[in-house]
C-alpha cells in the first residue's frame, strides 16, 4: 500500500488542523514538536530543538515532505535537508522571503507588484528622512523575528527607534520604513500552489484586526467587485510564482480609498485569513496545503455557503475555559462551528475560533460573534 | 481547564471519524483497540480484549463517558461498569436490543412500530409454517451476531437452516424469521439523543445495497414528501426513546408499494448510511454522536446543500491502493471528498468513501461515482 508521509515542523493550532484531513484522506501526519503539551499533540511523534540539523534530518527520515507550521525554521538548516535530496515544501529559497521582510518587499518591487511606499532604513537620519516624506510617520518593522503586531512600530520621531539601531545585526543590518497606508479595510487572498505548478485561489475575504491580531474574517469580502477580485487573485499567483511558493499562500492586503491595493504581509502556510475555509468551501486550506506539499491535484476552491464568517477566540486572561461554556454556547447556536486549540489560556493568545456559514452575512456574524462571546464568558 | 474525555470501545473507522470532531472541538478521545494497526491508530492509547471487564474498567477510570464503534461487548461487561458509576452512552439496556435482533423486534412490537411480519424460530415445523404462510420463503435470522449481510439467510425450505437449529444455543435458544419485503427501495433515518432527551434527526436518506453492503447513500432521499419524513422522523424518535438510545441511531426502512415503510435494522451508533454528513450537513453524525454521548447540547443537522451523494469504498481483492491513484482522482474530480481509513485492503470490505455534495443529484453521484472507480482501480 502507498503511504503518503507528511512531516510538519511546529506542533501549533495549525499542524494540529492539518491532522484533520490527514485522518480523511489516509495520510501518515507527522509532527515535530517544541515540547510535550503542544496543540497537535495528537498527532506529535517527534519533540525536538528545530534549529538543529541533526534532528531534523532524523525526522526528514520518516517522512516523504516536510512542511511547517510557522516559519521560524533557519534557512541554513532547510538548504541543507534540501542539499540531501529532501522535499522542502514551501522550498528555503521561498522561505527565505517569509523570513526577511526586507527581501520580501525587494523581491516584490522586482515582481512590479503594488505595495506601500518603503525604505531600507540604515541609519537614524535615513528615517527621519522617511518619516518627513511620508506625513510623518512611518511603520517601521524589524525584518526578521516579527509576527502578530511584534516587531512593528508606529514612529513618528527617528529617535522612537534608536534600541533597534542600537542592535542592527540582530536585524540583519537594516530596518524596515513603510508609509502608514490610508486604506479603507483590510483583504486576504488566500491560494495554493504545487511544486508541479498548479495554482488555486479562494474567494477574497476581508480581515479585522483588532490589537494587531485578525479578530473577523468574512468571506466572500463584501462588496468585491470583479476587477478586484481578478486583481488580488493575480497578485497572489504573481508572488507565489515569482517566489517559488508551495503550499497555502496567504496575501494580507490593505485597500486604499482609491479602491485598489497594496500588499501588507505574506504567510507561507496556512493562515489565519483561511479557517472559514473548513467549512466555508469545498477543500479547506489544511487540505489543500496537504495536498499541495506532496504534489497532488488541488481540490475546489468554491464556496459551501453564500458567506462565512469567522471569529476569532482570543484569550481573555490565564483563566479561560471554553469547554465549560460548551452546554450554554452549543445550546444557543446550534449553528456555530466550534474549534478550539487545546492551549493553556493567556490574553490575546489564538485558544480557538468559531466559523458560521450562512446565506446571510450579518446573521453569521452575529451568530459567530454570540458563540464566541459565550465560550469566551467560560 | 475543563477537559471533556470520551473513551471509545473498538478502532475502526467509526473511532477514526470520531478523532475529527475531537480536535475541533479540544476534546480528548481515547480509543480501546483490539490491535496496534487499527484504523483509529492515531488516537488509540490502549490495546486490549474488549470482552474483559477488567482491562475496559481500567480504561473507564480515564475517560469522562464510554461509547463504541461496534456493538460487540458483553452486556453483562457494560452492566458492571455501569454498576460503578461509570456514564455508558448508549447504556447497556439499550445496547441489548442491539445485540439480540429477536429483542428488537419484541420491543418494537410493544411501541407499535410498523415491522415486517416475523416470529420467533425454534423448530424446524415452525419455520417450515412461517415460510407456508409468508409466499414460500423466510429471511432467517440468528438473533446474535450478524451484521454486514452476515447471519442472515434467505430459506424457503426449513431444512436450509439445519446447521443454525443443530446450534441454537449458540444464538440465544430461537432463530427470528422475516417475511421477505416486497420493498421499492431502502431508506435509512439517522438521528441523535442526548441522556437528558435532546433529539435532533438528519434528513431521510435513501440508501442502496450491493452484495448485502452500503454502496450509495443519498440525501435527501429522492421523491420524499412530508408524510414520509414525518413519519420516519416519528419513527428514529419512538425507538430511541423508547428503547433509551443515546447516541446516534440508524434505522434502517424498507419502504414498500403503499408508500409505507417498516423497520429492517437499528444501529446504535454513528452508521454508513450517515458518511454524508461530514461535508453535507452542518453537524457530522461523528461531532453529533460525541456531543450527545456527553450530554452536550445537539448541533444542527439542516443540509449544507442540495445534494449529497455518498459512495462506498468497497474492497475488490487484497491488492486495493487507493493513495496510489489520488493523482489521477484527485485531478478528474476536484470535487470529491476522498475519505479512505488505512484498512489493509481485502474483498467486499468497507475501505473508504467519497461524498459529493452538489445542486444536482445527477452530477453529485455521477462525481463519486467516477472517483470511487478511479480509486479502485488503484
Amino acid at each position: 500500500m502507498t503511504n503518503l508521509r507528511v512531516g510538519v515542523i511546529g506542533a501549533g493550532q495549525l499542524a494540529r488542523m492539518m491532522t484533520v484531513p490527514a485522518i480523511n484522506l489516509g495520510l501518515q501526519l507527522k509532527v515535530f514538536a517544541e515540547n510535550e503539551n503542544s496543540s497537535a499533540a495528537l498527532a506529535a511523534t517527534v519533540v525536538g530543538d528545530y534549529s538543529q540539523l541533526e534532528q531534523l534530518q532524523k525526522f526528514a527520515e520518516t517522512v516523504d515532505v516536510i512542511t511547517f507550521d510557522h516559519e521560524h525554521v533557519p534557512i541554513a538548516v532547510l538548504e541543507a535537508l534540501e542539499q540531501q535530496g529532501k522535499s522542502v515544501q514551501p522550498p528555503s529559497r521561498a522561505l527565505k522571503f517569509a523570513q526577511n521582510k526586507l527581501h520580501m518587499r525587494q523581491r516584490l518591487q522586482q515582481l512590479g507588484l503594488p505595495m506601500p511606499v518603503w525604505a531600507e532604513i540604515k541609519t537614524a537620519s535615513q528615517l527621519a528622512d522617511f518619516i518627513n516624506q511620508n506625513n510623518g510617520v512611518a511603520i517601521l518593522k524589524t525584518p526578521i523575528g516579527g509576527y502578530d503586531g511584534k516587531g512593528v512600530r508606529v514612529v513618528r520621531e527617528a529617535a522612537e527607534a534608536n534600541d533597534w539601531f542600537a542592535q542592527l545585526d540582530k536585524f540583519g543590518g537594516s530596518l524596515l520604513a513603510e508609509e502608514k497606508v490610508d486604506f479603507v479595510r483590510e483583504l486576504a487572498q488566500l491560494s495554493a500552489r504545487t511544486p508541479s505548478g498548479e495554482f488555486a485561489a479562494w474567494p477574497l475575504v476581508e480581515t479585522i484586526q483588532a490589537n494587531g491580531v485578525c479578530s473577523v474574517v468574512k468571506s466572500p469580502a463584501p462588496n468585491a467587485d470583479a476587477a478586484l477580485i481578478e486583481a488580488t487573485t493575480k497578485i497572489a499567483q504573481t508572488v507565489s510564482e515569482g517566489l517559488g511558493v508551495t503550499g497555502v499562500l496567504a496575501v494580507e492586503l490593505f485597500q486604499t480609498r482609491d479602491g485598489g491595493v497594496v500588499i501588507n504581509e505574506l504567510a507561507m502556510r496556512p493562515h489565519n485569513s483561511g479557517h472559514f475555509s473548513i467549512e466555508g468551501s469545498v477543500t479547506s486550506q489544511f487540505e489543500q496545503h496537504l495536498r499541495a506539499v506532496l504534489d497532488l491535484p488541488l481540490g475546489e476552491t468554491k464556496a459551501t455557503a453564500a458567506h462565512a464568517v469567522m471569529v476569532n477566540l482570543l484569550g481573555t486572561d490565564d483563566q479561560n475555559d471554553f469547554v465549560s461554556a460548551y452546554p450554554r454556547a452549543l445550546a444557543q447556536f446550534p449553528q456555530a462551528k466550534v474549534h478550539t486549540y487545546g492551549k493553556s489560556p493567556r490574553a490575546g493568545r489564538k485558544m480557538g475560533h468559531v466559523t458560521v456559514t450562512h446565506q446571510s452575512e450579518v446573521e453569521a456574524l452575529k451568530i459567530a460573534e454570540g458563540a464566541a462571546t459565550v465560550l469566551l464568558q467560560g
